[in-house]
């Protein structure tokens, strides 16, 4: 499958490419700047082994993407999607950013008045389908060589695009997908990065969060 | 230890009253009502054939508790601690409730000015040592026999109170407790129930939350 990413050239957006070069997939990292695509494109290419990976603007990972990966820092999101919003018409877009800011050192929630990053960029994106997903993957774990053994949870309110995002986030390795519920459940997930930086911290590791008691 | 709970006659309550009859606490179950109280407690009794759980009202379970939970439905939550913050001046007092409610069937989080159900509990207990924790884990798991295999995630800022926390979650059986940072990370804590809410009604389990990647 063919991923676009906007705002794919930060750590987290590199390392979800690196995940998805792994995985087979053909991988286009958006910036706004052709220029810093093409240097993140080639880190991820030459990380992963692939020449699967190609960097872009954004306009044109969004237009080439089959499944869209929004990877935008989420203080940027608001000014980057509306110039994309007629190119995402009907695709299928996957919120992975977090609205979170450090305050001396601390990590803490953005308050968003959509409720969620997910639920702000369905309101940018009118048309698109957006689903929430792999907010809690941290990225030195994503940029790392090790499964990840731990859930992407995943939530929507367009049960065929849910089911899409859910497919391709078990083909990271290590990865179960997990169904949240409505798209208006990103909230918590989004929340669950804040409480997982503030873990990291306190155990100098990189946490992730798995959902306990599924059926097999 | 003894352990008096607050508003602890509906599910959860007993739950967790129960999982700490069979760790060998002395339990007082606390509730507006002493008869209701005393019937709550009888019934845990019974389940954990254990004779150190009784019932009284809630300013007895306040004062007797060397650690006192917060099992009070959030929305009697602010009617409910004035009356006892006196009593609680200095105690560990350990917030366990989730501002919830239920709209056509979907769980959804009530907004709390400050910042979560256990923030709030700190500011109506302004000397109480107040610390979030046993949010996550579901009354129907915690009124049953098997180990519960998920973690505890436990916020505060007095970090000997967390501490104390931290080992009496352990104490029940299948536990691991997770320091999750400071009081103000509990509000994450709290939407993580929310979030298992809408993943039990999709996969009809009682799902709970354990942190991955943490040292062993």
């Amino acid at each position: 499958m063919r991923i676009g990413l906007i705002g794919g050239t930060g750590p987290e957006g590199k390392g979800l490419a690196y995940r998805f070069a792994l995985a087979g997939h053909e991988v286009i990292v958006g910036s706004r700047s052709a220029e810093r695509a093409q240097e993140a494109a080639s880190e991820v290419a030459e990380h992963a082994s692939s020449a699967n990976v190609r960097g872009a603007e954004n306009i044109e990972a969004a237009r080439e993407g089959e499944v869209v990966v929004l990877t935008v820092p989420f203080e940027a999101q608001a000014a980057t999607l509306p110039a994309l919003a007629e190119t995402l018409d009907g695709k299928v877009v996957v919120s992975a950013g977090v609205p979170m800011a450090f305050e001396s050192g601390r990590a803490a929630a953005v308050d968003v008045a959509e409720g969620s990053a997910a639920e702000q960029a369905q309101s940018l994106l009118p048309r698109a389908r957006v689903i929430g997903g792999f907010q809690n993957l941290g990225a030195r774990k994503l940029w790392g060589s090790k499964p990840l053994a731990q859930d992407v949870i995943v939530c929507g309110d367009d049960e065929d695009a849910k089911a899409q995002v859910m497919r391709l986030a078990e083909e990271i390795e290590g990865v179960r997908a997990v169904d949240g519920g409505a798209l208006a459940m990103s909230r918590f997930v989004e929340g669950i990065t804040v409480l997982l930086v503030s873990v990291n911290k306190r155990y100098k590791v990189t946490a992730g969060v798995k959902i306990a008691g599924l059926p097999q």
